[in-house]
Formats: structure tokens, sequence, C-alpha cells
């Protein structure tokens, strides 16, 4: 299976585990059978290769994200990175491009499209068999997933589906989106489904509908028109102007990670991290990723959750409405991330610093860069490695200090896993300000 | 009037914006006039001044806590520290003995002891000069303060009085401690009044209770046994030994601020801080010392609080119960604290390194002292002044970094506001160890 794999979440709905640059998929919340922990797109690629052992995933998201991709499941997925945010389309269009080129991969041969936060077992992925089957044997243009419905959601699409019980494929006969909740119990009367957002077709048609809505000669030229395309979703600009839309049914559980109150329940333990909770707290969550305890007390059916981006308290039911309020900090600086290093978190802000501590993964390195309007002093708190200052290399360990003054090239290298303080000092500390420069070895 | 304020709370029930150090009579969040905000001690210190431009206020407290009161009071108080805590009476006798040598006041002089959580109007004050002037006409050994009870409360003391009802001072007939509701009732229908916890008495009374419990010199010698002492509590080594005891009765609201639920009903502002409440979210109180933004949902009759100690979330009603379970948290590292230079906040915890921002108040500087386990690093992030390490003096501003090895003796003096960055590097890091000199001019 060729499997593109939609990862370019926003990360406000799982504020404040989430954020622009570490979205709800990355999270590790979910229990494996060894006691440790995997994210969505840790789960869904195990999944999808307990399956299909051969299968191609290809993880459609944006550049800010790549690091946290390449930290979670390494080189076994290949990453197609869009400049900016364009909503669905214009980022499967990319992908489409990259695997047909890059790749080599023929116009005959079928992709998935598959969101990143459905949370399933692996009738889910029987299914995408099956559509991909049914594509290769040409039963349909589009062949999209269709969920039995478990309650009369008004959050999902719903699917009417032709052709009997029995059939692989069915012929799609309507689709309803979010409908109120009388109206989706009479659709489920009428034997509706849920719309996974699942979809099966060629990669050559995929690259027609490219086409469409821009002109390009190839990979390259998409990705350099990237930031003038207009958003548009795949579902208006290809599920919309398809007729022959067929659907594969499964009937297994299926839901959408994409609030807070969806993804508790899927979490093993109510509470993780620094928490206490007194006798009287019944049904709540409790998730800390701060080095501070939390205490509650007589708490019921709550959602508490802390990071370095904020704290979060919520009434269970009400964790759907976080999205908006969330959009209302925007701009606020980014307080913690994975790069392809390691990861970052910011300590302490002020009018002209800013303090973070960096962990460097052993044999990892930063790019080799320079600010203009920033010094910098970097205090070695654990490990060993080497620092390049303007070209010189020198050993580095635990106690040492390194002062940059604006304008000096500089990188550290990791030997060991390497903790570093890093004070930032200046008017305008910016992560825009950081010019890269080649490392000569 | 002379006063010994009763200021050693430990800070475990307004957690976590109080500790161990920065005890609840801190914290400011009372409303003034001129929009700003004034703590406990501020509030009872002006209430004080104002009913008597002329009194004499001796906060007694512990050594721990000498620099909050200096920075919020300034030299407005005396000040009595404990070396260690003992319970109410031995910190009184200490201030009994510290007043009678240091401040040469007489014996015959009358002393009103007096607990800093009581949040009230002026008929308080009002009271306080009447049971003063009750103790120089001798119409009692102690005169207690007695409040008319709004609600049969089980967490104070009730009080019985005869002498009819316009008596000045009432000859008290009996003492209740914190009685079941049917019990309180009962005893507001019988007419007994609330115990603020408010004594008048001699200064000379006082002293010979206090050679009852520990023979001693003077107030040098006294201070030298402190450690051991038995803690005893005032009522038991005093009030509960006296036949003699009157009541000065009074009828304005009276309340203790000892729990977050009653401390914030006296809130001008349900939230303080960097703080966002959707529009469900009814009845609560949020109060956030953190950089770090709170979002509430649909939350009703609770109080969220986050300060560098920690994070709390508790239904109103069972804010009480907060103390066991901050209990339960001893021993973690104290992550805020006023020193007499200003103020510092733990940013980050290792292994092995400890990073704090700390704040110098211009014209302040830190002991000259050293350490034995643990090297430092110091980057200036604003302000200037001079730091001398191992004798040698220098001037510091914004940007520069100072290293020092364990052993190297080092302060700071902050010509503007200064904020550093203080890096401390090594395997045994604890505030015990540090070893003061005097700075040669």
């Amino acid at each position: 299976m060729n499997i593109v794999l939609l990862c370019g979440g926003s990360g406000k709905r799982l504020w404040p585990l989430s954020n622009d640059v570490r979205s709800k998929q990355f999270i590790e919340v979910f229990p494996r059978q060894d006691g440790t922990y995997e994210s969505m797109l840790q789960r869904i690629c195990r999944q999808i290769k307990e399956t299909d052992p051969n299968a191609r995933i290809l993880c459609a998201t944006g550049k800010t994200q790549v690091s946290a991709i390449r930290n979670q499941v390494g080189d076994e997925v290949l990453v197609s990175a869009e400049p900016e945010r364009r909503d669905t389309f214009p980022a499967i269009a990319l992908a489409a491009a990259y695997l047909s080129e890059v790749r080599e991969i023929e116009p005959k041969e079928p992709l998935i499209i598959c969101p990143v936060d459905s949370y399933v077992g692996s009738g889910y992925y029987a299914a995408m068999k099956q559509m991909e089957q049914g594509i290769r044997e040409g039963k349909a243009n589009i062949i999209l997933m269709a969920a039995k419905p478990q309650e009369p959601s008004t959050q999902y699409g719903y699917i009417l589906c032709g052709g009997g019980k029995n059939t692989d494929c069915s012929p799609v006969s309507g689709f309803y989106e979010k409908p109120t909740e009388a109206e989706a119990a009479a659709l489920i009367e009428k034997g509706a489904f849920w719309n996974c957002g699942v979809a099966a077709l060629k990669l050559g048609y995929l690259l027609e509908a490219a086409h469409r809505i821009t002109p390009f000669e190839d990979y390259q030229d998409l990705l350099s028109r990237y930031g003038s395309l207009k958003p548009v979703s795949f579902e208006k600009a290809v599920v919309e102007r398809e007729k022959q839309i067929g659907a594969v049914r499964f009937s297994d559980p299926w839901k959408k990670l994409d609030t807070w109150g969806n993804l508790v329940d899927e979490m093993a333990e109510p509470n993780v991290g620094n928490v206490h909770l007194d006798g009287n707290c019944r049904g709540n969550h409790v998730i800390n990723e701060l080095d501070l305890p939390i205490l509650c007390l007589g708490l019921e059916n709550m959602i508490v959750s802390a990071s370095p981006e904020g704290i979060l308290v919520t009434e269970k039911s009400r964790s759907g409405e976080l999205k908006s309020m969330v959009d209302a900090l925007q701009g606020r600086q980014i307080m913690m991330a994975d790069k392809s290093w390691g990861t970052f978190q910011v300590l302490d802000v002020q009018n002209e610093s800013m303090t973070i501590r960096a962990t460097l993964r052993a044999g990892q390195r930063m790019s080799y860069h320079s600010h203009e309007r920033r010094d910098e002093v970097w205090t070695i708190v654990s490990g060993s490695g080497r620092t390049v200052v303007d070209g010189m290399e020198q050993p580095v360990q635990a106690g040492d200090v390194i002062t940059m003054q604006a304008g000096c090239r500089h990188t550290i290298i990791a030997d060991t896993e390497l903790k570093i303080i890093e004070v930032q000092l200046g008017r305008e500390i910016s992560v825009h300000d950081k010019r890269k420069y080649e490392l000569e070895d």
C-alpha cells in the first residue's frame, strides 16, 4: 500500500500538550504492551506496518513538524513538507507530485489518503486493503471508508450507500456534512455510515486534479509556487467533483481523537506526571508535563493539563470548545519544541533576554548558525561534546561556559546526551533572526 | 499600643501562592483604593497605624520570613525572629523578652497579641484600644477579643461571657474549642461569642509566664536556648492557667483568612494574571502568578491557583482540606522566595544543576559568600552594578558573564535593578552549602 498520512494538524485542540510545532499526533499517551507510551503517529505507523510490512507511508505535514516526525518514527516514513499551510488538497497534491517524481511511483498505482487522528483497530486497515483492491479493479474512481455509527454524532459527516449489505464496494448515493442530532438519528435510521475521511484513488487521477488547481511542471515547481495556492480541502477539490464514488463499509469502533474528551477515554491512566488528587475526586484526567506538582480537591469529570505552553482546566464535555480560546492566545512565544537534534524548552522570558534549556541527543548537532541581533551564553550542565565558534572547534563538558557575540557563527555537537542552558541577550529576540552556514570538516 | 503580631504561619493553607518562606500574610491580593494590592501584613499594619499612629508593632516570626516582612513593611515594624518553630507561646515569650530588654518597655505596659490573618474593619481596632484600657485599669489579668458569630462555624473557638450586654469588659465564664455545628448553634443561642485569638495583658505578666516554661537570664540567653524549648500554645501556657479573664465584645464582621475559600471572598477581582475563562464559567477564582496562560472551560465554584511552587485546582468548599495534601509534598525544593536583596525564582532543576533568576532591588546586595560544592555562572540580563569575586570588584551590566568556581567568595551589588540568570553546577546543590564573609570596603 501507498499511504499519504495527513499529519499537518494545528495543535490547538489538545493545547497545552500540543502547540504550533508539536501537534496532537506527537503526544505520547497511548499505552504500549511493554508499559511505554506511543503517540497517534507511532500507533498508526505501527498498525499499518503490522497489516502490510511493505506499506510505503508518506507523511504530508508542515515544515515545522518534520523534526518531530523524524524523532518519533525515524526513517521508516517519507516526508512531504508544505512550506506554508494551505488546507488539505494542496498538501495532498504536493505529496502526489513527490511520490510520482522523486519516488517514481506509477500513475496507475492506488494511493490511500488517511488522517493521522483516527483511533481504530485492525478492521480499519483491512478496509484500507479492500479500498486499494477496489481501485485496482476499477470499481470506482474514488473509494471512501465508511464506519458504522456508534451514536448520532453531530461532529462527523455521513454517507449513504447503495448496493445491498454484502457488497465489497458500494456506490455512494449521498453526503451529509455534520447534521443536527435529530438529522443524524434519521440518517442512521436510513442506514447511513460515518465518513472516516479516508480515500483511495489512483496517483494519476490525483495528479490530474492537482493540475486543475494550478499549472506546474514538476515537484520543485509546485513547491516554489506553493505560497500562491488558494487553500482548498480535498473534499471540495476532488470528492465533490466526482460522480463515480464507492465506499467500503466496516463495523468496528472508529473515532477521531480530535478533542481532549475523546483523547482521554483512550489513555491507560487517568493521571500522568506529578499529580495528587484527594479522595473526593471522581472521573478526572490530569496530565502534567511540568516539573511542578498539581493538587486537585473535589473535582468531578474534569480535565486538567499543564505543559510549558500553559494550563488547561475544563469540564470534560466542554473540551471541544477549546480551539477558539487557543486561537485567542495567538502570537505567544512557542515554549517547547522538538528539533532535529533534540528538544528545547523556554525557561524564562524577560524584556531583553530569553533563557532556554536545550537537550541534544548523543551524536546530534545544531546547524552552524549566527544571529544578528542577539548575543548568547551557553552553560553546559551535563554531558560532553564539542563547540565550533567562528571556525574554532573545542571540546566541552559540564561546567563549561561559551559566550557568543551577535554575528559570531556557532554550533554544538553532542558526543553524549548534552544539556545546555542558553541565555539569549538582545532587544529583538526572534526565531527568525538566524543565518545558517555550511560547516567545513 | 504595643502590638505583637503573630506572623509565623506555615504557608500550607494557601499553597501554591504561599510556601515555607513566603507565607499567606505576604500575598498581595487585597485591593487598595489606588488600584494596587496589599497583603494581609500590609493591610493590618496600615489599619493599626490609622487607629493609633504611635502604635509599636512587633512581628513575631520565623527567621526565613524576616526578609519578606522588611520588603513589605520596611522599618515601620520591629521584628523578633524565632530560630526554629516552637508554636505560639515560645515565639510570644521571645517577643516579650525583646520588648522588655532591647526596647526597654516597662513591665506594667499592656501588650496586645494578635494574629496576622484576621480580615476585619475598624471596630476590631477600637476593641483593641478598649482591651488595652481594661488592662491598664486592672479589670482582668488577660482580656480577650470576642466577635459576634455570623454563623454556627465549626472552625472557631467560642467564649461565654457574663456581666450583661453593656459591659465594656465582661468576665469570661467558659471556653469551647471548635464544636460541632449543633453545639455551635446551641452556644450561639446561649449568647456565646467567637474567640478571635486576640489577647491583651501586661508585659510583666507575660515575662513571668515565660520564666515558668524555662529559666533564662535575658533575651540573648532565651534566644540561645530556643531550640530546646517544648512547643506549646499561648492558650495552653497562659490562658488556661488564668482565672481572671475578661472579654471585650464587638459585633462587626470578623473572619480568619486561613483557607482559600475564605480568602477569595475578599479579593476584588475573581481573576488575577494571565487567565482566560469561557462563557460557561460561573463563580470561580483563578489566580495565576506564572507567565503561562490558564484556560478554563465550563468551571463552576472552583479555585485555580498557579505559582512557581505548583498548581492547585479545588472545588471551593473543599479548600480547607488543602493542608494535609501540601504536607505530603514536604521536602520539595522551594521555588520562589523573598530575600533581603530582592527575589529569586527557580527556573530549572536537573540532576547536577539548578538555574534560577534573581532580581536585586536598586541599592541592594547579596551577602559576600562562597559554596563548597558548586560552581556558579551569572549572566546579567538587565541593569548594572558591581560584582566582587575573591576581593576583586568590577562593574557589570547586561550581557556580562561571571563564572565562580566552588570555594570562591563572591557577591553582587545592584546599582540599578539588576536581573541575573544564575546556573548552579554540582552534585549536591543545597541552600545550606553557603559560607558568609565580611566584605571589606
